[in-house]
């Protein structure tokens, strides 16, 4: 149940709120709107629902992440870097930081394309456990040092809970991947700091499921969140990785204000694929990319196949971004 | 296998293959090159191999819809339209045709935002067999006479084969709908015929499937053949219909020279996502739209959920070729 | 909404029902129990609601398909067969009828294991346009010949409703492929014969769809249906074609009254899986089994990787008719 | 690369391969069978290649996980249970551990009906974070007194790897949930472990992704390892919560030594279809089951839906009992 308060009046209300449920239910308050976890009407204080200009029923269990308690956009703000404002956010690096040397050149790469944001896996999450692992914390130091060369900012996945400070040290967005969406021990740890979580929706969470995991952050207290859409796992695989769901930008854009991203590298698992798929998700409204990029394909530590060139990057950032602007008009 | 024969010297050659499996295999031959379903190298007279820039041996099934025998796109073109080519082909009408007066101010719509085909259906295939199954022969005349009056060609579905002569006499288009992709017999008549055919990919449908039921059509003689991506099923359905499976439409151009169109009406099954999803088909690369539209969508006789009104409509149109400028400039 | 009445009571009453709403409203009746489609409690005649023992308000679109109108089992009867009563019944045959003597040879080996159903196909559906399409009205003929001999009924799959009548002339069940489950003309042709059908479950047809399939038929006048579980199309297609849904059978049996039979060679597609689908489908409650067997798989016509040899097909028939028999004692 | 050498000389020739490869590939011995992950056939000693019986090169990444180099079948034993050997392994408890008091009446029913596990959950992955989250450490202890009183062993869901020490101090059989079924770091934790771990299938995991899972836990040194098939993620989610993928059962027991089970309540999500897909399961094959029980499943603090009451629950084991001796005669 949400409450929303006539302007003006709702400090006082709101304490009576949060007085009359203390210990029993949980409260949200945003602005003049406060939530109460599966509270009834009747529950309600007399003098609350007097100084209620309308009373939202049918509230979501994500109610942080709905727009029923902050109708507005979020907007996450890093030192280089706005998400879900007026600008198209674009990130862009190698699946896995490779060395120093190659993880500074394709930051220059991604620099130049208009990327302000640097991707680099340290920490794999491979579907084998013979397959390269990533370099950890070495790894961590050469990203950092390449985005700060290049005025960028980091972001990186963390994969446990144990590594969130650690990765912490080195990141400007802890990313969380699509086979950890629902590892709710690490949602809540990322929850507990102040870093941006940019949070994959899982192969086959479901938009509800997505709305919910981010809840997890928002109730540790850290709801500087973003949502990537990066294409579902359905019966249709030969040609594409997975199926980019585009259609969960504008319905995850109706329900939530925290901004979304979509990642059209993972979603079409090649190369030739990828640039269609940015496009088209930024004509669907998306606030960003995050792209894989690599001078050498063929010989990545992984996802060689769809990494674009430096040249082809380039060319789909010049695309994406004046598509942008003609959709950005019109908001 | 296809040979691909040094330009000049094609025709004799090609005699020679035709000659030298005839009644045993099926060829096929499109300018300079020839296809013979189900041959190994070494049954292709020498003489034709020594004449030969190309032999190529991984061929799919469905070899008349691919570009190996057919590299450049095909463009269907009917009095008014032209879908495959330059511009961005726009069809819309309602869902139904539900009366004569309905589909005229309807069509009046369509033709504002810049429509030159009107789609409505006079059969309707429905799940129930309680629903409203269409007007019949006197929803297609209104149809032709709409489209007639506003300068607009026709697109309507044909259910049966027994329907496909008179459906002919209104229609410039056949649909053929998800639910009959794969009804082979009703593919096989349409391809008799040398009216273009708008064949939509079934629910789940992989790429190769919708590739193979075109080849239905092409084998029995047409190939005026579009392809229309409208959503799959996946296990995401709560917030849409379908799942708008966007990256199927660059795979599918990378594939076949048929042109590719999209259904945003049927893949979002709410109103509200119609236009991102349109935005988005475009922006991919679609060649054009085909969408649903009602002036009074709560009082429609089928799929009102869905449809744009007017304004929205005409909103969208706007907004899609303003994209298709941009996309198009990079072709 | 359906209405029942107290028992010795009814046809009075169900004559008023019927002329509150006749040319209005569909009227479905099955013994003391009235269905009235799409109608609201208070359209029904008072004296009617007097003699009700019960009204029935949340009533599915397949209402003659629901065993809200129709509480007991369907039990569908040829000569040789009964499927839905207490035995297991046991079809089986070659995907496609090859030549007189291979069916015949077959059918020997079916009626050994103890099938009284012969299958095999004379009108293939293929993917590809270009694969063997079966032997017509020749291939009935041969299939109708070795059914007689071996005292056996025949099923087999008719493609098109033109073909309703050729194909009934042979077959004492018409069944009606995965691809056109919902090949709505073919349906209700079916529907206005006296013949069973044996309706296959689309790929991705969701229960409800199957269901609507089924009333199609019903509402053309034939209820002698029966319900194919065949497997659905999932991402999990590496090791098997499709899914096999065993959950559907007790579903769908806690739906509606028409038996449920599964067809454990189209939903592994490899036969070394076939013996636990159908073991599996007969603990899970199935009433019958449909499967594919050759004595040369390796050059069988059609689906010859999933096809049993002899020696396999009677050792899945004793086990399932031993798993039968421990089942049906607990009904 | 798997090399079976001829069996008597198998020592002296492991300790060549060993040494050739110390170092540079990964190298697992089962009995007189050697792999090297990802050798070429040239990159192995010839004297080794000489006492070959058998060189097998399409190996899968699952290695140890694999028949190829572990032919026979994995048989898990703990104090009172057998997974993977002649009987069937009985595992029930409710959901979540709620009471002291509770968790032993439900260990009760549990024994009586045959069980000789005891499972309920002290740490629970909950969709919503604001959902009953467990009772932690105290529901452990409860957990192994009720299984301890009744003579049973436990099993219990560990989500964290920091809870691997904690969690082992009470269980048996740790469980891995379907979300968490790729946390690697966790798997990677309960494989440093001695106690068996029961892996259930991720929502969308494939086949090779369920084995590349365990291939983690082994990895680390653990192969006490039993997958749990409970339902997949597909389009069919009306009457079941998830689609009961019984084929999974026969497919992985081809593929890899450990045992597999089945969990009928997730996959089916309501109680009147679990027993019709125990019955499938076991019919198929399976090792043993694993189902929730309530005695009071309208106050359950989680899945209530889908737990037996203990009459059905002592009925459907013991009708799975009796289709187990007719499956394990055929063994």
């Amino acid at each position: 149940m949400i409450i929303v308060l006539k302007k003006d009046e709702a400090k006082e209300e709101i304490e009576v709120v949060k007085k009359a449920f203390d210990g029993k239910k949980q409260v949200f308050v945003h602005e003049n709107r406060v939530a109460v976890q599966g509270a009834k009407a009747d529950e309600i204080p007399g003098e609350v629902l007097n100084a209620a200009e309308d009373v939202i029923t049918n509230v979501p269990a994500a109610v942080q992440s709905s727009r029923l308690l902050h109708p507005e956009d979020t907007i996450v703000k890093t030192a280089h870097t706005e998400v879900g404002g007026n600008k198209l956010a674009l990130m862009a690096g190698p699946c896995s930081v490779e060395s120093e040397e190659h993880i500074h050149r394709m930051a220059k790469v991604a620099k130049e394309a208009g990327a302000t944001v640097l991707r680099g896996g340290a920490f794999k999450p491979r579907t084998s456990p013979y397959s390269f692992q990533g370099l950890g914390e070495e790894g961590l130091k050469y990203l950092r040092e390449a985005a700060d060369e290049n005025g960028m900012d980091v972001i990186t996945e963390v994969m446990d809970d144990e590594h969130v400070e650690l990765v912490g040290k080195y990141t400007d967005f802890f990313q969380i991947g699509a086979r950890n969406m629902q590892n709710f021990s690490l949602l809540k740890e990322v929850g507990k700091t102040k870093i941006p979580v940019a949070l994959k929706r899982g192969m086959s969470a479901t938009i509800d499921d997505v709305l919910n995991a981010a809840e997890y952050i928002a109730a540790c207290g850290n709801n500087q969140i973003i949502l990537i859409e990066r294409g579902i796992r359905t019966f249709d695989n030969k040609y594409t990785r997975n199926t980019f769901d585009v259609g969960a930008v504008p319905v995850l854009q109706q329900l939530t204000h925290y901004p979304v991203i979509v990642d059209p590298s993972h979603a079409a698992g090649v190369w030739d694929i990828v640039t269609p798929l940015a496009q088209a998700g930024v004509a669907a409204g998306a606030s960003g990319l995050i792209v894989e990029i690599h001078d050498d394909p063929e010989h990545a530590f992984s996802d060689g196949p769809q990494a674009l060139k430096p040249d082809t990057f380039k060319e789909m950032a010049r695309r994406c971004e004046e598509i942008h602007k003609v959709v950005s008009a019109w908001k």
